[in-house]
């Protein structure tokens, strides 16, 4: 086992009803900035009774924070929160949200220089606006985590940053708010949280072996509960363990004393950075084909994976086991709705290069647990993911 | 799945050498006072190798603490961190050592009356002293959780209390400390984890399926490892395995939204409040046969047990497959060299009346998940558990 550090002091509230507690949990005479997305948590009357929640407090809105979110939109509030003095942000929402609101947080005292700098030459944050979160949509962890990924849309970048300082102070997280959700973004989500179990779990053998048990009962979990959660969108328990699982994916839990991979997002951060495709969608594309070309190396983990996960007939040759194990997981994200081939987004072929164009771009040339994947293994990976 | 609050600051420094990194995680200028127990700290060399990591701070020494540890001890310490103006403690030791400074922490804040009142009354803590821990005995988890069990030596008791200000602020952990502990420590560190885990678990189904799945690899792990660990005291990934596997399994994770029992460990205690007999014998004594009498309230669970940590045979009764389990957790016990009948440790057949005499006067009289475990249950209990 790698030495490491485990420190995560964000407090979950978590189950039905967990908004009453959001008031005594704001420190007294707080200016409040709530920050939310497209519209839903408007829609579903969710923002208003935030703000009733909130009497007593002077409270301002800062909506229209998009997925993917992107430094323009948020150098808006930045600039909100500087000339109006907001001393607390209230992120309502998903992880785009929430990460928008961690960029806003910390860039509102950045004042060094262009807070992009925080995210592309990861300037050292020395301070940061303290913030909570209202948590609509289970999917990135980033309600328990002290990461976000941002998009410079004008540079076509997608990159992330992190810092203590931006683990959320408290994040309530109530399955209900989940029921109303579309499909689509419960299936997304269910695919986010396998795909950032697996970058943490699916590289070589480390003497982890709590860790790996732990890793593969987040996965166990999701294929148990995913199909579930949309089948009966209303069924509490299911939505609790999946918005209890996306959680526990990525709050550190599971990354501690192993090796982590996370090649699988770098390539899909570019491919939504060129073509808008949904996070997930991207992710549920490279992973099987990267698993394929990359089998020699994650050889011993696929087979535990094979056998732990989808119980791989032991009469099986190990290559039996492994593609029997790729095959699962691409029939999994399948089941979920989400596609896996370039080809289905209809993607041009051209995109394979241009993703590594800009993987090159961005430094990105050896990625990966053993730092193997090269712009040509990219290549090998991406021309199996364009079409079955 | 239950509501719940999970909120844990401590951060975890884990693995070889970590020591390295005390000092700068102590806040400069500190005056510490280090606290440990009956002198293995000292005889290892780690109690010097911690005070050379500390040059440049004042640092004074409190030792003696008991296994078990006494109020009548720890107010010593209390009168010696007000007398001289300590402003951090450091533990060094395993849980008793970590419980009994927490209470050190609490006690001599706590100026209303007679910090038992902490203890005996649960009076509020309202202040305390901030402290860090260097553990050396993987079991209780205290290293990484906001409890504590006190014993009144005079008063024959021993009695839990807690207090989110009584978290560690940061632990070191390195495996290689406990390669020296002699093997006893070792197997009732194992099962002490191990009931943990149980207390948890073992109580009715709730939903919480990935809670059932994180508890079950901390069992696995305890069962697969503790083995190992007594036949090669020197593996490195073996001891980090436990080490990690006995914090995770108390730090709060695993009782998140679930059921919690604890029968065990209130009977237990009064065990080792009478006749000083350790903690973890104490427990497996009590589980194998709390477990039999209560098998029908904890039915679910225990075929979900059966099948998942004990992989009994599909064929087998239900009934059969609970005994199969039931029997399968005294035999792992017996294999740690942990006896687990009374007889085994020559108490005589009135501890049972005595143990239900203090329970009723602790008011313990309504114990477990379902307040069932009345003392007639405790009698019943203890009448299997005395001998074979």
């Amino acid at each position: 086992m790698n030495n490491f550090e485990f420190y995560n002091p964000t407090k979950i509230l978590f189950g039905k009803g967990q908004i009453g507690n959001l008031a005594h949990n704001i420190p007294a005479g707080s200016k409040v900035l709530i920050t939310y997305g497209g519209g839903s948590a408007k829609r579903t009357g969710l923002l208003d009774s935030v703000k009733e929640k909130l009497q007593g407090y002077t409270v301002g809105e800062f909506g229209g924070i998009e997925p993917n979110p992107t430094y323009e939109t948020l150098m808006q509030a930045v600039k909100m929160v500087r000339e109006e003095h907001y001393d607390y942000l209230l992120a309502v929402g998903g992880g785009s949200v929430i990460d928008g609101t961690k960029f806003i947080a910390a860039a509102a005292c950045y004042t060094k220089g262009d807070p992009w700098e925080i995210v592309a030459k990861r300037a050292k944050i020395e301070k940061a606006i303290p913030f909570a979160v209202i948590l609509t949509l289970p999917a990135t962890g980033s309600e328990m985590n002290d990461g976000a990924v941002i998009t410079y849309k004008e540079k076509k970048t997608k990159l992330p940053f992190g810092s203590e300082l931006v683990f959320p102070q408290f994040s309530i997280l109530d399955p209900v708010y989940t029921y109303t959700l579309p499909p689509r973004q419960i299936s997304n989500g269910v695919v986010d949280a396998f795909i950032h179990v697996m970058e943490q779990y699916m590289t070589y053998p480390a003497g982890g072996t709590l860790q790996d048990r732990f890793a593969e009962s987040l996965l166990l979990t999701l294929i148990e509960e995913g199909p579930k959660a949309l089948a009966n969108p209303q069924d509490y328990d299911v939505r609790a363990n999946l918005m209890l699982a996306a959680t526990m994916a990525l709050n550190g839990l599971i990354r501690i004393g192993v090796p982590q991979d996370w090649s699988t997002h770098m390539i899909g951060h570019e491919m939504t950075a060129l073509y808008g495709l949904d996070h997930a969608k991207t992710l549920a594309i490279v992973l099987p084909s990267l698993l394929e070309v990359m089998q020699n190396e994650k050889k011993e983990k696929l087979l535990q994976y094979a056998q732990r996960i989808w119980h791989a007939d032991e009469k099986l040759s190990e290559a039996e086991k492994i593609a029997f194990a790729i095959n699962s997981t691409r029939a999994f994200f399948e089941k979920m709705q989400v596609r896996t081939y370039m080809k289905d987004y209809d993607l041009p072929k051209e995109a394979i290069g241009e993703i590594i164009n800009n993987l090159k771009a961005h430094n990105m040339v050896a990625l990966g647990e053993s730092k193997k994947i090269t712009p040509e293994v990219v290549q090998e990976i991406l021309n199996r993911a364009y079409q079955k």
